[in-house]
């Protein structure tokens, strides 16, 4: 029912495939009213290109106008939408006004029998005052409905709402069961008051601790989110589907949501919007309208800007920058920088998301960008998988004009020659200069007055880094003479590139015995190992990262015991893979949990034979859950024999 | 000929008169080259609003085909635009070509002949790889050819071109001469290859030292400035004009500018403008236009996107915002980031600018915020101004929910009972309790994670201002238990944002002898201040400062020598301030340099004697510069007698 079709970390643009068609994600549901259609379901759909609404079949029940009508017709005939239509149950009425006088079977049984494409279990809104016991009590209550509504759900879609008030640990655990359900898709509820109440923080713990719990092949829906300010961070942190009933609410009470905040007609200075709402007005004019058309023109610029800024995160997804935009977005409040920053909580579990490299270069934006799970996986795998090629270390300061070993060309050959290696203290910690053209080092650019906080990080985690690898000695730069023994840097270089990608153990099966390594003779980079007469790896020039040969993957598989870069497929994919065709999730037995997207893999059978070498475009959980997509890009097929 | 309609620090929004229309700043001027029309200069006008353009006259001279026609019918005919018609004079040529064939006499005659409404110097492109000699050498040409321009110009306006390549003294001292001419606007020349090569950290030192040395009544140009990222920081330090080729230069090599960067139409990975020139369009329908038809497409979304944010812009300069403005757009690339966190060394200078008060709250959105000059102000104020009430200070922490005196109510009333005084250690440095209702210290909003930078200089300014300002006892807060002395805090805080608003003589000046409080009923908060039965200030609830009534205005004049708050206006104004009327630039003799823009002061005359109390809408040197518009607005006329 959905896959993925591009990527950013977390985010993704996907294809959720229901019986009324197919939703391409990150979408949002304009909400729509059956009793004041603003802007009419037909419009929505033709003008502004929304596949999908959301409606309220709570308010449709207890209309005497329009239930019968949606009984006979459909809600498809009611609104007057060709698209995907899904239904709320009452639950944010429950909120608003204490109760419902509906139970969880009735209403979706109506929404069943209206013709509701996904419908929403009747769950409990867990409000942020809650106390944990009150919370956990009632999401008993909403996992036990949730099971009941899958059991009558025929072949209309269920939203299962993951509730937990502010508690982690809850939102955990109730995503954790509903896991388990027939589900198919999760709106994160009760997080409404957290947005009104600028607790953008928390909004970040909640939105976290759900995705952990959740299967990632369902898409997630941010309840009640429709503020474009917020949207690329919720995209960023995995949320595929969202809704606003605020353009239109908005809109009757004459404001206007920019990117930037909502602001009140009455309040403007100026009006500098050139979206097709808005373009032949002025501030005057717009004030001037009477007041039904005025509203129709909020409610239209709304949605415009809306659409924009939605527009502009499948952008930055396709170009690998989300993390750029948000980072500029969490700019607008300061209650959004607290959120940004509250993602330093979760870099290790943003790192399992983390692509291996990225087409783009890195733009640092501030203190935060450290954040990035780019620097965490540099941070641990410098830590666990480096290995000094001499006891003697010489220190650089960090330099523009990157890869360093450019720039510093001279020193380092130098330092080289007395047998140092050369160290840079930049904004990511240590860069050995053997690592000084992998992604994110050499595709980066911070600016050159560093903040306060980068340049402690950076002295530190270098101090760190020399004590800890065992060097000792530590020079400055500029203290080490010209000597005339030193290394051949080159194949230290491959190595320690190899054991960085792929490990230490597969490093050493990969660059051993007698090695050569191939240079391009225009920018003297590394462009081939050559071990034992085997072409065994060969380095990209974009990002400093090897692509694994298929002789090489043959001794990894060899001598590194699995999962360590394994993708295990059932045996009728055997042939298909062997001969050099993608690997599909369905096909997928097991996967290494370490591997990361864009990483070199092997695939093998269930016996550990090698298959077929090639790239990651998903991680472990994906590959497992997802029955759509690619998991595998395979680059050669060996397995033919 | 130039007025000040609106402010906000440096940047304004300005109205430029000239013979061919007025001319609202910032403004962009779009390149037209005669030659190639890629968007008429009907259409620029018509559809887009531009009200001026750049024209080259050394193009239209050295063209056989267009020179009769611009000489006999004029260039606002032959272009076809009813607007102003700048020229620019070839000097740009020679800095692409190496030389031109023509005389700076030749070509200003010219510009009159063909009746440029604004006519440029023939100076010379100081470039960023000169020596400082070099760069010398050449301004003494600059200027002579400038002063010779000026001799000539007739009923022509003068563009008189700063260079001085990268040298801050250079680019001052060819201001400081310029401005001394009869010139009437102010190019900022030599920045194009600064901006090609992302070095916009030396743009701000060439900005900056530029308006230094200028007159403010003059509008500044930024000569070759057009991609919409550079807009919002270049008109926050004082750039009224702005003029770009690139629209259409982009456009014919596929390109279009937003406001994150410069995208190649075959790169780009999707479209998403809903500008009036890309809203029917796709990424695909787009490539698939014939190709005239398709740089006229992008060069008008080049233009679409330009006036978006310059309308942006004015909308923030509206708001009292354009500092957040900015440091958002700073984040969209580390070279901008860097170009902010210059501003750190113009902190002084960019203070002169800073009105007293702002009507919105301040967002802080990184360590940069820092170098906002409401810091500085803030800083020097509390270190020149402040007199600690007792000699036993008490530390608290910052809090969210300001002022502190709300939060801490009760906490501060503890301690004060003990004798102690409130001090709070926020990202403003040590804040007083007296203190925390001014701007911009209730009227800011921190993340509630502060980054090291500031959480380091709150505590380090606290710690100096603790033994600079002699306390001999200093508590944390939770140490200091309940005591039964202490002080009546309501006439401290009166006195201490007295001085903080009006220096320590006006204040002891103002508040003395019997003293009486009067708050309101509401809110407990300060409202007016009696000083021996007089009322002498009234509280603004907005910011927490001061209105002076006119009582308190005389009780300064008598007791503090000028020219403290003064403004002095010649005699033909005294009859119309007197009862009230505002004082205009022109009536204005002289004014006290420490006088900011929203400050109280006194308009007297030329012997001192009272005449008004009122707001300054300038600072000294505008005032003094300015042959048009509000210096001061009076609010009570007090003279007539």
């Amino acid at each position: 029912m959905f896959e993925i079709v591009r990527r950013d970390g977390l985010a993704r643009i996907g294809r959720f495939e229901t019986r009324s068609g197919i939703l391409e994600t990150p979408a949002l549901l304009p909400v729509v009213n059956p009793k004041i259609l603003t802007i009419t379901p037909a419009e929505l759909y033709e003008e502004f290109g929304f596949k999908a609404l959301i409606t309220n079949s709570y308010i449709i029940k207890n209309s005497d106008d329009i239930r019968e009508r949606a009984l006979n017709e459909g809600l498809h005939s009611l609104l007057g939408f060709p698209g995907i239509v899904m239904t709320d149950s009452g639950t944010f009425q429950s909120h608003m006004y204490g109760e419902v006088e509906v139970s969880n079977e009735e209403i979706i049984e109506f929404q069943k029998n209206i013709g509701s494409d996904i419908g929403t279990v009747l769950d409990i809104f867990t409000e942020p005052f809650w106390s944990e016991e009150e919370t956990s009590a009632s999401i008993d209550v909403t996992l036990k409905r949730t099971r009941d509504a899958v059991s009558m759900k025929g072949d209309m879609m269920i939203a299962g709402v993951v509730q937990g008030s502010v508690y982690p640990d809850l939102r955990r655990m109730c995503s954790e069961r509903m896991k388990e359900m027939d589900v198919d898709v999760h709106p994160i509820g009760g997080v409404v008051p957290l947005m009104e109440q600028y607790r953008y923080s928390e909004l970040v713990d909640v939105i976290i601790n759900s995705k952990m719990g959740l299967s990632p092949d369902r898409p997630v829906h941010l309840f009640g989110a429709g503020h474009p300010m917020i949207l690329s961070l919720a995209v960023l942190l995995g949320c595929d589907m969202f809704d606003s009933a605020s353009y239109a609410k908005f809109a009757r009470d004459d404001r206007m949501m920019f990117i930037d905040g909502t602001y009140r007609i009455e309040d403007m200075l100026s009006l500098d919007c050139k979206c097709p709402a808005c373009k032949d007005h002025t501030l005057e004019t717009l004030r001037a309208l009477p007041e039904k058309e005025r509203i129709r023109t909020v409610a239209r610029h709304n949605l415009y800007e809306i659409t924009k800024e939605l527009a502009l995160v499948k952008r930055y997804i396709l170009e690998g920058r989300l993390w750029e935009l948000v980072e500029q977005r969490c700019r607008s409040h300061p209650a959004l920088l607290d959120a940004l920053r509250r993602l330093n909580v979760y870099r290790d579990f943003l790192e399992t998301y983390e692509p291996i490299s990225r087409d783009g270069a890195m733009f640092y934006t501030g203190p935060e960008t450290r954040n990035r799970p780019a620097f965490r996986r540099y941070e641990k795998r410098i830590e666990e998988r480096y290995v000094p090629v001499t006891d003697k270390a010489a220190l650089f300061e960090d330099r523009e004009g990157k890869p360093y070993g450019r720039s510093y060309c001279e020193d380092f050959a130098r330092v080289r020659s007395s047998g140092y290696v050369p160290i840079v203290l930049s904004p990511f910690g240590p860069v050995p200069a053997e690592l000084d053209e992998i992604y994110p080092i050499a595709q980066s650019l911070f600016p050159s007055v560093a903040d306060k906080e980068t340049e402690e990080y950076s002295e530190n985690s270098v101090m760190e880094f020399v004590s800890r690898s065992g060097f000792s000695e530590v020079a400055d730069m500029d203290d080490v003479p010209h000597g005339n023994g030193g290394y051949d840097h080159l194949p230290e270089k491959a190595k320690a590139v190899a054991r960085y990608q792929f490990g230490k153990e597969a490093a050493d099966a990969l660059i051993c015995g007698n090695v050569k390594i191939v240079t391009s003779k225009n920018t003297g980079k590394i462009r081939n190992v050559i071990s034992d007469d085997e072409h065994v790896l060969s380095m990209r020039a974009g990002d400093g990262l090897f692509t694994l040969r298929p002789e090489g993957a043959l001794r990894i598989v060899e001598k590194v015991p699995g999962p360590h870069m394994r993708v295990v497929v059932s045996d009728d994919a055997v042939p298909f893979v062997s001969e050099g065709r993608n690997v599909f999730c369905a096909f997928v037995k097991e996967c290494d949990p370490e591997i990361r997207t864009m990483d070199e893999v092997l695939v093998v059978d269930g016996n550990g034979k090698l298959l077929a070498v090639g790239r990651a475009m998903l991680i472990r959980d994906e590959m497992l859950s997802f029955r759509k997509g690619v998991a595998v890009k395979v680059r050669d097929g060996v397995g033919k024999s």
